[in-house]
């Protein structure tokens, strides 16, 4: 651990009030070199935290939090933020189970007002805060922190047009570190550049070093100072002017001289929402993630000297790679394929597939309502979309299925990946409830991919499928290691395989639970208790005769999926019952993910506190059909 | 009917070719005659389409529709359009069973090459379509009209923010009639009023007369005339500069000697997106619209010379009425509640409390993404905020809901009006799924109302819930007629109630049609058939004990709800299968919308085609409990 004597002194943010300059500088390296180095014990989100270590320094030096709300958005940044506000004992802990979570969560610390995953809800969330502030007449002062990634969100836009909402203070800090995860796109973005590369970022540091001494002490007129400075500095900024926002900067967010001052002065003024355009480096003071292309975005643990990471071996390639690597196949034969991700390129695999087909690949940046749409226009105009988005983001553009892709029953084939638990992600990116939304919808082809093979079939279906929408779900990590074919065969739609045949309890598994059915199984066997298990394949439309077939063959019938409640196992219950196969009788069990959201932890305990591994599916089979607790417990 | 012998001579948009400007006006005038008296006899969005007339006109004598490719956003205003392309004869079916849509549809024309309904969609499927041309290597234009209302939408930000998606053609005519449905708010509605109010408005008018005689004939010289026409006419329009559009206008929307040739010439740039900023008028030319507050954006039959509506007598007052009367009364007793609407004060009923507690409401314009976030960051805060939002368009806040609110269990309570079938409006505008996507979420209590006595305890229940989330659905058009307490008491969580007492069958029904459960009880009654009725009121969490007895005490237990597959009748489903309530058999069934999106038609025939009238629901009961189709038939 690095020798830290300046940051041992601070145990909460107040620690840092009084504190000179050239203080809080050494202050802001040790809390680098701290977060350098807990990272490297429990990987996580590295590049954002140290591009913001002296803008979090800064702000709490300059802030009175938790009183003050300051609001990180997407969260991912904010280890320093937890270093110096009461969770520097548990920073190792990070994305573990039972540690503190990689974002900002309310139920961790007052410090975390507002917690944050998704990007770019930060600023409408800050609104909220100031109409509540401005309710009860206090004075306490709104920060939102949001990247320039975040900002090609509409969302963002949203908040922005109406940040009338509030007649007091709002400051919006603009951390421009030129990337979300992949470099950015869009109009945007190119806007922020420009102002960037105008002359005043020079002068503006100069500016700032000079202004350091000589700021008046009266808060009043140092407000007013403040107003003018920043008014005289700006290079344009009118795109946010236009919305009503003072523009300030843009600022060198790694240097404090120019930095604390702005951010103080910036923070008085009340008369109308102020934006500060805050210049950072993503990696920054730490070589090897300041020379990697991602700037060490998100990384598994590592060695501080060399920056080497410690990948675990595997034995078979990521689903998401598989998904690249396949479409990249099926491209190569039909020129209509093109993909579309929202700034997720290497997440999603689109990364090949842009190298393979630029011209055919489209990152629209945070903007999962536009990207949608734009696949419906995509179909509509004659070409194959592949809608690329995570199972939690395409939350984003639910209303963009349902309206210009399953009403107008368009050929958008939606790719969810990361369906189902994520681990160390928790909650806010689980992928729970995408069997629910698409499968509710009228028209929509959903299916599940248990293995790699699987989803190499299920991307061959869904392309061939042009007359209306399909989606295929499948996991976070690795595949089973199954062999894909060279050319995988499109799957007949609507049509589930048996797996393995036996004779009293039939599980029906959806997707990624499939080997833990198999294993089952295996243990009812060693109970004398005799399984078939089926793989559905599709969560609509669904495999009627399959199932009944099941329900007619079988003492029980248990489903297994990775989603919530109101999902596959409903779908089958609604058919059943209006089948009237329910009438006579039929030992029946679905299991879900569980009612509440679960936090961060090992997968494989997450699964077996959801009842979703062997051992669970197996004792909810042996429930059905009534073998005692005790025998299945002693087993 | 109005004489029009010169539109009777407009059989399609080829025949707008080669009319002159002169010739054009009396074509608008008598399409403008004919738009009105069409509604007045089918009822309709009026304003807006009045205020496209001359656009309408004007865009379809320069481009070559179907070919050019021409995008109404929501397509409300589209009538004129339908008109002139080919659906005149059909034009007084509008919003009828079996008759036009009142939006743009894809099924419809292939005039329509993008349907719409929902707003601020235009501009992402305009690039799709503008890539797939790219790709194909063809010339048609492409062309979106989107109103100033839709610009407050992030989607429409998101489009524009990846106009470079293509490097081809594309224009966007921005239709600023300074309205929404309600006037418009935001940053960027000032900015537009700014823009339209800069002295450039006038001369370009003039400019755009002078014009029209003296372009040049060739296309490519004309383009580049255009641009710098367009260029050299600008008021500012850097906001939409700075994304990397060009910007044209404002221009008279209403002046066709303008309108024509700027049209024409921007069709033309291809070097870049371009943004064509029209002014019109909400309901031009007619005067009881022009005069009314909503410039009749939505009527009911009319008469043509006086502009009196025909409203149908009630008796008993709307659910956004009683929602919004409700609310003042809870207002006026706790400060901290406060209200939230996207753009729809009227629709939600929250014109009422934005009169009585202005300070308390807000309207963010088209915004539900912002509008759910903002209502979490009220929450956090310290308010009460209630999220009012159509079952159909909180699909836009899908992800805020879960992410912001849900995942933080802050108690934002979400009012969500016309849920279920929609009559008139149609698929687009049903509120079919929202019981399985707010119900799938861990935490979220979930209610739907029977009646506007209910619908007051709801909102009364939903307010005392301080802990966690909240919603309440209620549906479009007017209540039972039953009596509203003074104050009504809140309900007990998770707690329905038994209506009527019987012993065969039990029907358990989610919120609307209760009245209709009660009418098939009836129906049985008349069979032999000794019926007992539930309002379950809770869809989340659900009232097991009183399920459980349901189940337990009669023969056949049948589900009723207004919403999709994988809602209440799925939660139900599962939560017996888990409890073994299925493993002895229960004639259960559970009755759902149907699963496909139903056109527009009158209210009464859609229940009776997806089977939720007392017919239906007495149907479904006897089929249950095995009574032969023949004697239900019979009786």
């Amino acid at each position: 651990m690095p020798e830290t004597p300046h940051l041992d002194a601070i145990a909460s943010p107040a620690d840092l009030k009084g504190k000179t300059i050239g203080e809080l500088r050494i202050i802001a390296d040790e809390l680098r070199a701290e977060t350098i180095d807990a990272v490297s014990q429990t990987g996580g989100h590295l590049g954002s935290a140290l591009g913001v270590i002296e803008l979090t320094v800064a702000l709490h030096h300059v802030l009175d939090t938790p009183q003050d709300i300051l609001i990180w958005d997407v969260g991912h940044q904010a280890y320093p933020h937890k270093i110096l506000t009461g969770r520097r004992d548990r920073i190792r802990t990070l994305r573990q189970g039972g540690g503190l979570s990689g974002f900002t969560k309310r139920a961790e610390s007052e410090y975390d007002p507002f917690g944050a995953a998704h990007a770019s809800t930060s600023i409408s969330a800050a609104l909220g805060f100031c109409v509540a502030r401005d309710q009860r007449g206090s004075d306490e002062r709104v920060v939102a922190v949001i990247g320039d990634g975040s900002m090609s969100a509409g969302m963002a836009y949203e908040a922005m047009n109406n940040a009338e909402a509030t007649n007091g203070q709002l400051m919006v800090i603009l951390n421009d570190n030129d990337m979300s995860i992949a470099p950015p796109v869009g109009g945007m973005s190119a806007y922020l550049a420009k102002l960037v590369s105008g002359g005043a970022y020079r002068s503006m540091r100069k500016m700032g070093k000079a202004m350091a001494g000589v700021l008046p002490q009266s808060l009043q007129q140092a407000a007013r100072k403040a107003e003018e400075y920043a008014r005289g500095m700006v290079t344009g900024g009118t795109f946010f002017e236009e919305l009503g926002f003072y523009y300030v900067g843009p600022v060198d967010g790694h240097d404090l001289d120019a930095l604390t001052p702005i951010l103080r002065n910036a923070a008085q003024i009340t008369d109308r929402p102020v934006l500060v355009h805050v210049v950072t480096k993503k990696g920054k003071g730490y070589g090897p993630a300041e020379n990697s292309a991602d700037k060490y975005h998100g990384v598994v643990k590592f060695d501080v000297i060399s920056g080497a990471q410690q990948k675990a071996p595997s034995n078979a390639p990521s689903y998401t790679k598989v998904f690249g690597t396949e479409l990249i196949k099926r491209a190569e034969r039909d020129p209509k394929i093109v993909a579309i991700t929202a700034a997720m390129p290497s997440g999603t695999g689109l990364d090949l597939f842009g190298q393979a087909f630029p011209e055919r690949t489209f990152d629209v940046g945070i903007a999962e309502q536009h990207a949608v749409t734009f696949a419906a226009g995509l179909a509509a105009g004659g070409l194959k979309p592949v809608c690329a988005i995570y199972s939690t983001f395409l939350q984003r553009g639910y209303d963009q299925v349902v309206h210009d892709v399953a009403i107008q029953s368009l050929p958008v084939r939606f790719a969810m990946d990361r369906a189902g638990l994520v681990g160390a992600d928790g909650a806010t990116h689980a992928g729970s409830f995408d069997i629910g939304y698409m499968g509710a919808l009228p028209g929509m082809v959903l299916m599940a991919a248990a293995d790699e093979a699987e989803l190499a079939a299920m991307i061959a279906t869904s392309l061939e499928i042009d007359d209306r929408p399909s989606a295929f779900r499948y996991p976070r990590g690795d595949g089973e290691g199954v062999e894909i074919p060279e050319l995988a065969a499109p799957l007949e739609i609507g049509k589930g395989r048996i797996v393995r045949e036996g004779t009293s309890v039939a599980i029906l598994s959806l997707g990624t639970r499939l080997g833990e059915s198999l294993k089952a199984a295996e243990l009812l066997a060693a109970r004398g208790v005799s399984a078939t298990v089926a793989d559905a394949r599709f969560a609509k439309p669904l495999d009627e005769e399959l199932i009944l077939r099941l329900a007619r063959e079988h003492e029980a019938l248990v489903t297994v999926e990775e989603g919530a409640m109101g999902g596959f196992g409903a779908f089958v219950l609604q058919m059943l019952a209006a089948r009237g196969v329910l009438d006579g009788g039929l030992k029946i069990r679905t299991l879900t993910l569980p009612d509440r959201f679960q936090d961060q932890d090992k997968p494989e305990l997450m699964y077996a506190t959801a009842g979703l591994d062997a051992r669970g599916i197996a004792a909810s089979a042996l429930e059905a059909l009534g073998v005692p607790a005790e025998r299945a417990a002693r087993a």
